[in-house]
């Protein structure tokens, strides 16, 4: 076994796209394997950095990804796209789509473009984007583009992992602003205004500065609006640079290995969390017991402590809690 | 202990004082009886309607709740009021506050007053506060008004426990809007903008109409601003009929019994991590176990899942998860 992992390592340090392929499949199904062989492939990984990309269905956030990953590579860095998809109960569709998307990337072996779809209800796909991210910064990937769509605090939880976020909005879908998810104005360091040559193109950038005028900066930082046309690579350098500043920024600030240790602080009890839950409320079966017993509590049926103790013996926890 | 338990349950729900109090350090010292204790109580809740009053240091917001308590004791409600300060590290200093704040209301035993310091840092204050609320709701408080501090993510959760929610902010303080904690925004059902006779409070009031301008209203409700001046009791009335016609509102559109479907499932899980965290992490040792292993993977030192397998087997949970 030790070996098999061994070897399988190596090849994912070396950057072979099909066992970094293999490795996100296991890590999606939470396979023993994949624990063994993220920690072989830890002391590797530190290197990479991470973008995160959001904003509502329909803002180009796959063709823009699409344009800021060819501008890496043009500036020779090795590039993993992480597309997660949570409106797709399973990834047939997202297979699809990658194939289609890695098209325009065909011969090149510096870019790696996977899509991941939703799993559970229990925080699964945000550790799941982690992992990944990992075994991507282990196999060499300098950057690292993780794209969710914004609609709910799964998806702000996986953009959060990122070293930097871009909110991505376009004119005239809706009622602009308004539409945005509560707490996505908050994540972003850089604002993408796309699709910039639509009508309604200005108001939307006077609203989002007047919003940006009554916020405070965080460390220092005052989030820029970048306009962009990623179907015509229009603004794309721009906003790769505006990263790029917003990177020298955060590492000059001299915070950045407090941030580092409060990350991981945050990461160990989410991942004790998220394995304690797993083995209480996890499967099928334990989603409907619990959809049950919070029925029978909001009724007054029950009370909420003897539901806990009920769901916690199920699961052999009850007597050592 | 079955019948001490029935005889202080008993006590408690006729509304006895100091049955209550006790109860109160029970729940903050995480003692057995208190579950006991609430098990029995749990079916006698549900009646209470809960009143989160959030805001900076130094909005008045102390003042606006003993106003709102007064004010709801001449309509005959009995009120209880808890008020969480996370800054106490001993409750002290809140003890001392809650005898001077007890004082305007000595002869009423319609009214309970307590205040909360934090405990330790696995979202225990927000658990405490959930149960203390429970409890005076068994007590017969029909109206429960819970105070915080809005500086953190956890008495941001603490005011969430609320059917309803109040923002305080008051003019001339440092920035006005740029002060404001993010995430404070999106959580407000009513604004109250305090020392309404102070300079500046136009000002402020424009600059929120705007921001709420370009946010989408939450089931139909727009924020509402009210303006007060609680030393002198103006307009304390109009916030209350403010708190009573949103309570309307969202009573009959329908919503509230899948939201309270939602809060119990929320409060389960939230009960079960907290449960199994804190005898993972739990105590001072825990947390700095948890401290040491953070900057050891955070250096590359340690890989995370190590890490998770230590603080597990630890506590006894290693070979069950």
């Amino acid at each position: 076994m030790t070996s098999i992992i061994d070897d399988w390592a190596s090849k994912i340090l070396r950057g072979d796209v099909r066992s970094v392929s293999r490795a996100i499949s296991a890590i999606e199904n939470h396979s023993t394997e994949s624990e063994d062989l993220l920690k072989q492939l830890f002391p590797h990984t530190g290197q990479a950095y991470l973008t995160g990309i959001t904003g509502a269905p329909g803002t180009g956030k796959s063709t823009l990804v699409d344009r800021l990953a060819s501008y890496h590579r043009k500036h020779d860095e090795r590039v993993g796209v992480v597309a997660v998809d949570p409106t797709s109960p399973y990834s047939g569709g997202a297979i699809l789509g990658d194939r289609i998307r890695m098209q325009g990337h065909a011969s090149d072996t510096g870019i790696f473009i996977r899509s991941m779809a939703t799993r559970g209800f229990l925080g699964g796909l945000s550790r799941s984007t982690a992992e990944v991210a990992l075994l991507l910064d282990a196999a060499g990937k300098k950057q690292i583009l993780i794209e969710t769509v914004g609609v709910g605090q799964d998806e702000i939880d996986i953009v959060r992992l990122a070293d930097c976020v871009l909110v991505v909005m376009v004119p005239g879908l809706g009622d602009d602003i308004q539409n945005m998810k509560a707490g996505l104005m908050e994540i972003a360091d850089i604002f993408v205004l796309n699709k910039a040559d639509r009508e309604g193109s200005e108001r939307l950038e006077e609203q989002l500065h007047a919003m940006l005028s009554l916020v405070m900066p965080r460390d220092g930082w005052h989030p820029p609006v970048i306009r962009t046309v990623a179907t015509e690579n229009r603004g794309i350098e721009e906003l790769a640079v505006t990263i790029a500043k917003f990177r020298q920024h955060f590492e000059s600030s001299g915070k950045r290995e407090k941030k580092h240790l409060e990350h991981w602080k945050n990461r160990l009890i989410e991942m004790i969390e998220s394995r304690l839950l797993e083995s209480v409320l996890g499967g099928k079966a334990g989603e409907a017991r619990l959809q049950e017993l919070a029925a029978a509590v909001a009724a007054r049926k029950l009370d909420p402590f003897s539901a806990v103790s009920e769901l916690l013996s199920k699961s052999g926890f009850g007597a050592k809690v």
